[in-house]
């Protein structure tokens, strides 16, 4: 879809063929912009200064989790724009509403055909902020490999004296991670950037993705073609969102399929993997280890049984935080809304 | 010194011109070589089949640790080679040895004026086992920085739940190596493989060096132009040797010139830091994080004041271990002994 044809105000009213149109089209077209952000007053300041001449609407109550469901607001209905996590039945009743930024990189509530169909109809581009997340999400799960690789969790608890036979056991179980071989579940900017953070390592990389373009730079598989390269893999990296199509795509099946010993490690959704079949997989040793920083739900309760298996590591669905990240938040919204107003390509566009 | 002329049996009886020279000086001369390093029978095969037509003498009691002290054994008199730990007293006895192989890359008890006016005097070659250890201990050091940066100790021992105070607080906490500042303490093969694994990041690195070669792809400073560095750097990377000069190199004055907040590493030799400043400076926030594979003593007492520090994380002296170590360290020698014979330069090589 042509952007400047989504514009809310329509066409501009002054010549495409003159340079300083989309100036005139901002000065003369403020867009009235919903966002139920959380925000500090300092983060606040950084939406209001960077939008104007734009009107920033704030709801009564911010909504502080993506996970959350939240609750109507009358301004929304006069929003040309939505920047946060909004909800679908304002979206489905809004008569102006052009453009979605959503403040996460998952974007479930949205992932279904009838809200697809929704906005295609009515003309509403949707953008996610999985730039703001995609470095410290590759950070975390490359933390999670050469913690692994160097037994970090074990070799934290351990006074073990030199030449003790514990001593010995922590240094052999050390496995470098050159020369292993990785398979990444979902190939977006999230894969993209860790492709690049395993480069010295030299590991041999398969991404699984369903439509393979050709400019992943790694060997491509769809996911019919997945078991082969599962049977070899010593990580299994899962960037997975939830969806109808990704929901218990780890099940015992994909589990089995997987070489004997695996790192399996998750930072994409929690309902993504069957997580009854991992704990047994776990047990069996089938799966060497499991470190996961999204699971279902969450938290997992303190009793439940994966807690407690000693090869099981568990981070509280944190792999995207990063100091300064509501402000990386609002800059990537204030980046996009220039691209907006300009006519131009938006960043994280999904629908 | 020509390696040549090193040889312990002279100069080989078949013209040097001849390419087959130095195969025949093997059939005629086969070096007796010591081997106090523990071995399994598997890699006790390594070793024999891989130094034929040479001989290995094996002493009563393999020494287990590069920090004991072994025993002298009978045998040593009778060796050309020296492949190991061996003890100082055996090595100025000696009248036949002309080469000394390391089984570590810390050669601290060798590293004494005396010692090297000895090996000078007699014309023997000392070699260690750096390159064995180096991508080992650079994949430690790497993991713990990225460990401190996702915060993997804090997240692995949190249960918080979404949008909660202590979620908040663990995602901000996060800082992205990104453009931090590194100073690394020492240049050598493990700094020289730790600036290729930290290249994606793109961070502002620079070393200290007592002899810059210029060689080193980072910017190298000398002890005296230390300060400065220090006073900006987020990471303080200590790979510092035991020796008379490294010695508390990290003292009181060192830890006061850096940055607060400051995470320093140490993966060198635990003699090399004043623990008792360094205790201080980790309490009153001046060092924000200690992340120490080497102690001193080792392993510290279990009731140490450090080990109760929150922000100090300890492994024990483990960061060299890798799984197959002990064949890798064969291996080593195998292809330093052919260089040997060959009269080609030794890997390693460090008087």
């Amino acid at each position: 879809m042509d952007l400047v044809e989504a514009l809310p105000f329509g066409k501009p009213t002054v010549a495409a063929a003159s340079p300083a149109w989309h100036i005139n089209v901002i000065r003369m077209n403020a867009l009235k912009i919903f966002s139920d952000s959380p925000l500090s007053p300092a983060d606040k300041q950084v939406l209001l200064d960077g939008s104007a001449p734009h009107e920033i609407l704030l709801p009564k109550k911010a909504v502080t989790s993506v996970l959350g469901t939240p609750e109507p607001d009358p301004l929304f209905a006069e929003a040309d724009v939505a920047f946060g996590q909004p909800d679908l039945e304002s979206i489905a009743r809004s008569e102006r509403l052009k453009w979605i930024q959503v403040s996460s990189a998952g974007f479930t509530r949205y992932d279904t055909p009838e809200f697809r169909a929704l906005v295609k109809e009515r003309g509403i581009v949707v953008t996610n902020s999985s730039s703001v997340y995609a470095e410290a999400c590759a950070d975390h799960v490359f933390a999670f490999m050469l913690a692994h690789s160097r037994r970090l969790p074990q070799a934290l608890a351990s006074q073990a004296a030199n030449a003790s036979p514990e001593w010995f056991q922590l240094r052999g179980d050390s496995i470098p991670l050159r020369g292993q071989s990785v398979v990444i579940l979902g190939f977006g900017a999230i894969a993209t950037l860790l492709v690049k953070l395993l480069a010295p390592f030299e590991m041999k990389i398969t991404a699984m993705r369903r439509s393979p373009r050709g400019d992943e730079g790694v060997p491509v598989v769809t996911p019919e073609q997945l078991p082969a390269s599962l049977a070899t893999a010593d990580h299994v990296i899962n960037i997975l969102p939830d969806n109808a199509a990704s929901r218990n795509f780890i099940n015992a099946a994909c589990l089995a399929q997987m070489k004997p010993g695996v790192v399996f490690h998750n930072i994409g959704r929690g309902t993504t993997v069957d997580q009854d079949y991992l704990l047994a997989a776990l047990r069996s040793g089938q799966v060497g280890a499991a470190w996961l920083d999204v699971t279902e739900p969450e938290p997992l309760p303190a009793d439940h049984p994966l807690r407690a298996e000693p090869n099981c590591f568990i981070t509280p669905h944190i792999a995207g935080g990063h100091r300064g990240e509501s402000q990386t938040l609002i800059r990537h919204f204030l980046r996009n809304l220039k691209n907006y107003t300009a006519g131009a390509e938006l960043l994280d566009r999904i629908m």
